[in-house]
Parts: C-alpha cells; structure tokens; sequence
C-alpha cells in the first residue's frame, strides 16, 4: 500500500470535497481518499500495482482542480 | 411576474451554482435563476401568485446557503 498526499488547488466547499473524493475514491485499487479543504491537500492509499499516481491525479483533474 | 435579487452568503464555485439554481430553478412558479458567484448574488423572476419569496429563500437555505 502507498500513501500519498497531493496538494490540490481551487477546492472551496463540502461539493468539491465530493467531487474529488468520489473521483478518486471510486477507482480500482484506492483504498481510502480523504480531502483536507482547510490545508488544500488530499490523502490517498492506494495500491499501486492497481492503479498508478498519474491516474488519480487525472480524476482530481477531471474535476477541475488543479494537482501540483 | 416579480423580480427578486437576493443576497447569499456561502457559494464559492460552480457546484454551488448548481445547487442554488437548481433548487431555486425547480420550483412551480419560478420563471428564471441566475446566480452572480462573484457578488453573491441570486437573481430570480418568479410568478407570485404561484410561489413565494419566502419559499425561494427556503430553496436556498435548505442547499446550506444563508440569505440575507
């Protein structure tokens, strides 16, 4: 298992918290996500012969935000 | 038919657009909802005869939004 935390741009309220943790959370071999709105960082454990970094970082961005 | 501006505090990004002006934007009477992100506005034209003020502003409310 991998831990991973992103910093993540431009989520502002209980939705966007949705939005990601839903995108990212829903792909195969996330374990758990978890957004920090106040810090602007999202937590991910994720299996990593399942699911790559890249690909979870596409979902956030396929949300709209920004993954630095 | 009325038209309303409203003051709301608390909407920070498009998926509270969403929220606001479909909530609004649902109920028998309403005409049109334009939300001003910016300003924290909400715009309404509504049929009073069909729907009340107070009944907008609970639409507004009930997605977690304080009117003012």
């Amino acid at each position: 298992m991998e831990k991973v935390t992103l910093n993540v741009t431009g989520m502002s309220c209980g939705h966007c918290v949705k939005a990601v943790e839903g995108s990212v959370g829903e792909l195969a071999g996330v374990e758990s996500v978890k957004v920090d709105l106040k810090n602007g960082t999202v937590d991910v454990e994720y299996r990593s012969n399942e699911v790559s970094l890249d690909k979870i970082k596409e979902a956030i961005d396929d949300q709209g935000y920004d993954v630095n």
